[in-house]
């Protein structure tokens, strides 16, 4: 290929990264308007009701409508994701870091699974569900990428016949991870901390080039998002909603915090981190409950109506049962006060947080004047939206953990400085309970994701703060370590519950006694460079040898020298091959048979039919194949005695799928694939759980 | 090795970054101070003078002394650089870069280093040269990382007997880049900055633990200088000095820019990119005669006093022609106004300009009121300073490029915006200088340096304003690209200049058919499992083969099969060996003798003798060596037949410095080197240059 033809093929790049951004960014336009209007309309129709029921004492017919009308809603979200496409489900991140870890997930980045999860998410946020909009940003933003570098959708069966050349894994994955940035970019306004997070998830090989566009996604992204969003708020150019989340401005001047704060930020990390392994274990228990016995679709959607009419009751009756009333100050723009039983000019507290979007309700955490809210409805909501949000976590419905997290961290944040302020009384020093509700909800995400880096440069983007770096950074540090210490991290234990075989940063720390022959598959299935056709079927059509890559070896014709190793052949490619029926006798006999190119594989990419579909005579069997021109000639091999960390850190840093371990005499003596390494792992820490998930 | 060493382990890294941190903010800081001060004094020791004589006439008596004391403070600056560690000039981060991507410079990391840098950048700044002390930091952080992780110096002949296992290559590069990111938070205030840049410079393979860590060390190392400098400016607590150079807060409410202004935005951006390619190009030639005719250490260090005196007498010409006069407002806390020709109650803004710090002036360029500076002040200025920032980088004296990079920028920058109003008068509608100054800075910065994302980053933390996260990127990028259009980016150029085996992010594009086989040098020195000793020595000895590393044989006895690879051995580690003397006979013959442990390897790191100081007796050269124990068993190999681009990733991925090219029968055919691969890399785009270097 020539110098020009990389050169376009880079434009092409960056071309597909900016669209990548740009309809990243309107997809999260399009969810936030809709949660808005559908929101909106939802409020008034609630608020009539219960300010007419109020009057006359129906309050059981109030309590009732809500919560109907958010089973309603959720119904609608719970059937299309349970019914249509399972795998829009939650958030999508443990999907999304699968899918840039090199597993393929079926259905994970189809047109299909965007449509349902941005409706679904849509459902959901409307439906009252103590869930967030963020996450799932992330997984469609993926499918953007997934999508637009293709240049084309197998579901609408069209080809724009454009970026043929990404149609391959490697070009895909990065896209993927463009897209997964553009999303977190959307979400949070964070577009460094998109590049993080793809970063931290997806790239195991840091690419310059590639980083660069990642982060040009991001921008564009964030970019749209803030200009469509200032259009729809009748303010454009105010450029102020970089996120769908805005923790608003902090302030920037004077005293951030001071140096002898910092324990307390420490200390606040640890219960985050406690919390957080509270939820996690729950969330575990409550999964594996749902893997036994909740696994039919109408079950799932009933289970959703349930959760949904629950959180409606509590809300309710907490709202009932708190005298949390406020002022309603002329300047107060609230948008969605309800008076319910307070008196004339003031508003429920209470049900402002549980009536808001959680969004909002983190904002007003963060934000509202000391005094705002008491300290009892404080914890009364910290202790229940703790529950809900653990129940709602893995429902099948689209939605996302993020903004729960941030806004049970906020309560019990808000309280912390509350209380200081109360101890510290006359002389408050900690007089900001917003600064603590910050502290607090980083804590508590932290706790139950265990990200780092990237979760510290969100929290920093989305507060707009930079001051605020180094404590953000310490409370994360100290939620994991203390969350380690109790239990993984809530995508981590949504992974292993798959049995996905994930491979993490670095192989087990006492691994290192392990080598390549301890860990490979043996024997392998080995196809000659020349091979049977018949072979070929049959190898692909056994169950038990369901590799996706087969080494090539030959034999030296009339020696008597053993097989020695010359390629490697990929299922994908076999298919393919006996698809065109690529015979050697056929080429022979037809001369003007036309030659397998590039874009025979590329066309097939990526549902290459399974090997059912492929009809061979009986004839046809008889034929012999030739993989020489097809195979990889110089796969990557290891020989025996090659530990397994530098196995593992061979996958890791290549992108490995297959490694041939070969001996002294390059003869082929097992294969080494991700399951393998995984598998190890997983059977390390308790293969219980891989059992359990495969039943 | 058990799992608790492990857990230990992980804390000594952590507590390491945490003192790579400390030390490196503290060294900041130490720099700052000392530069204020000297500074002060300078300044009033100046000032009495000019105005003493400027009232009795004698000017060219004041400009004398102005000069004089300029060079005399550079001479000292230049003595210890160019006759004690010729390495710490220059800014340092073409070394780093170099050190991070796998190249060993000799002396790059010692503590001498750090000792001339530091005390080297002092005397650049105060002696008023056209200098920034930023990049040099990078070159402390990394000096820095490297004595503490090691736990001894020797140069100092001290050895703590801790952290011993990290005395090797690979630890000592991960610390040296958590330094090198630890540097670039305490210049610029950036801790997400300084990772980037780390990331971009050095790993190739991301770690996440390795990240986080190299985080934690820019946040400690921030943190660091902001509580000293606070101190220092008698504000305790006040965390507003995050970085060596403060950008100053830009207004954060309200419409940062429009739409509309970024084409505008682009624009400057192209003109960065093409000042900073003629910037390169100038200095480019600059240094090909400096390494003709410059050689010399006295007269390097009479350039550098040279170049002090004449930016002294152009500062002083300009200060003299220029009328512009600002009222010295009652609340205008300029710290150095000068009033030289002004009326009373007047100061000379082009004095200050030029006399301030750099890091002042950029300061005053951002923030200053319209009208400040009049547009032929700022027009001289960039004139005057880009020629001689260009003529300063490349002298022997310790000194950055990066502000006075950002100073020209602003200057023109800050033209640009006053062009824009006087154009688009009687409305103005980009009535804020400070903006495009920032802009201007960025595409000036840009087009010298090429950094990308870590720039961006780097930028927008300085600046503490997310907002400005998309135009600072569009105009990074849009001077990348011009500016690549004619020449690389500044510190490429120097790193080609001396010839290193840099690698680059990805082989050559049209590489695709070059094959290990033309790549590797061929025949390659091997030697046996167990080697006669004299054959080692004489191995080692002969400057031809001057390989580090060398594939070990071994050939199974009595059969006439060919050699077959089993190993590879390091020069050091035989070295080590030799010095031992770890004979079969000697092991045989003497039960008691102590067997070589991993201990004795650490100990010789990282300078491990020449051959030449190894004593061999003729009797020993008759004994044996046994490799089978302490050579690497599984190295890694290719075939012959691999692409050039699959060795390379393979070289930047896993950080490899021999790849053994093999053939099918496991038989040794070549070694392919860094030098092997940066050498074709060179070779198509200039060869000239490289000879040129090795004159």
């Amino acid at each position: 290929m020539s110098h020009m033809n990389f050169r376009c093929l880079e434009i092409s790049r960056w071309v597909v990264c900016g669209l990548i951004g740009f309809l990243t960014g309107l997809i999260a336009c399009f969810i936030d308007i809709a949660v808005e209007e559908l929101a909106g309309i939802k409020y008034q129709v609630v608020k009539k009701n219960i300010e007419n029921f109020t009057e006359v004492g129906g309050l059981s017919i109030s309590l009732l409508l809500w919560a109907v009308l958010n089973s309603a809603i959720v119904m609608v979200g719970g059937i299309i994701v349970a019914f249509f496409e399972p795998i829009a489900a939650g958030s999508g991140i443990p999907q999304i870091k699968c899918y840039l870890n090199g597993v393929k997930i079926p259905r994970v980045v189809r047109l299909k699974t965007l449509v349902v999860k941005v409706a679904g998410v849509i459902c959901s946020v409307v439906g009252g569900l103590a869930v967030g909009k963020e996450g799932p940003m992330i997984h469609s933003g993926a499918v953007v990428a997934a999508g637009v570098s293709q240049g084309r959708s197998t579901s609408l069966k069209r080809d724009f016949k454009i970026f043929e050349y990404f149609r391959r894994d490697t070009e895909k994955r990065d896209f993927v991870s463009a897209g997964a940035a553009a999303g977190v970019s959307a979400a949070f306004g964070a577009p460094v901390g998109g590049v993080l997070f793809a970063l931290e998830e997806g790239a195991s090989f840091w690419n310059q080039m590639l980083t660069w566009r990642i982060f040009f996604a991001s921008m564009i992204s964030t970019f749209t998002l803030n200009i469509f969003l200032s259009v729809y708020n009748k303010n454009p150019g105010d450029l102020s909603n970089p996120g769908l989340i805005n923790f608003g401005r902090f302030p920037v001047d004077g005293v951030a915090y001071n140096f002898y704060e910092i324990p307390l930020f420490i200390a606040m990390g640890a219960i985050g981190g406690l919390l957080g392994a509270l939820f996690n274990i729950l969330n575990y228990w409550l999964t594996i409950f749902r893997i036994r016995y909740v696994h039919r679709p109408c079950l799932q959607v009933m289970e959703a109506m349930l959760v949904a009419a629950v959180t409606a009751t509590v809300s309710f009756t907490m709202i009932y049962f708190s005298n949390d009333c406020q002022p309603l100050g002329p300047e107060d723009k609230k948008e969605y006060p309800l008076q319910l039983f307070c008196a004339d000019g003031e508003y429920n507290s209470m049900a402002t947080t549980f009536f808001n979007t959680p969004e909002r309700s983190v904002h007003s955490l963060f934000h509202n004047q000391p005094g705002t809210y008491n300290p009892l409805t404080l914890g009364l909501f910290t202790l229940t939206y703790f529950f809900l949000a653990c129940w709602t976590y893995g429902l099948a419905v689209s939605a996302g953990v993020f903004i729960p997290s941030l806004l049970i961290g906020a309560a019990w944040g808000r309280l912390c400085g509350f209380l200081l302020a109360a101890i510290t009384t006359p002389a408050p020093l900690w007089a900001d309970p917003g600064k603590y509700a910050l502290i607090g909800a980083a804590a508590q995400l932290g706790g139950i994701v265990r990200m780092t880096l990237s979760l510290t440069v969100i929290m920093v983007e989305a507060t707009g703060n930079v001051t605020y770096g180094l404590p953000i950074m310490l409370v994360l540090m100290t939620s994991k370590i203390v969350g380690d210490y109790f239990v993984e991290g809530l995508y981590d234990i949504h992974i292993k519950l798959q049995s996905i075989p994930f491979l993490h940063w670095e192989a087990p720390a006492t691994s290192h006694w392990l080598t390549a022959r301890e860990v490979m598959s043996s024997p392998v299935t080995c196809l000659n460079r020349i091979e049977k056709v018949g072979t070929i079927v049959d190898t692909l059509s056994n169950t038990s040898t369901n590799h996706n890559g087969f080494p090539v070896v030959v034999q030296v014709s009339g020696s008597d020298e053993p097989e020695k190793l010359c390629g490697l052949i990929l299922r994908s490619q076999l298919i393919v091959l006996l698809k065109h029926k690529v015979f050697v006798e056929l080429a022979r006999s037809r001369l003007t048979h036309r030659k397998l190119q590039l874009k025979d594989f590329r066309d097939a990419y990526p549902r290459f039919p399974p090997i059912q579909s492929i009809h061979v005579s009986q004839d046809e069997r008889e034929c012999m194949m030739d993989l020489t021109e097809f195979m990889n000639a110089t796969p990557y091999t290891v020989p025996q005695e090659t530990s397994l960390p530098r196995v593992f850190k061979l996958f890791r840093a290549l992108g490995l799928r297959h490694l041939v371990v070969v001996d002294d005499e390059n003869r082929v003596v097992g294969l080494v694939t991700r399951k393998d390494l995984a598998r190890y792992h997983i059977g390390k820490h308790g293969l219980e759980e891989l059992q359990l998930a495969q039943t």
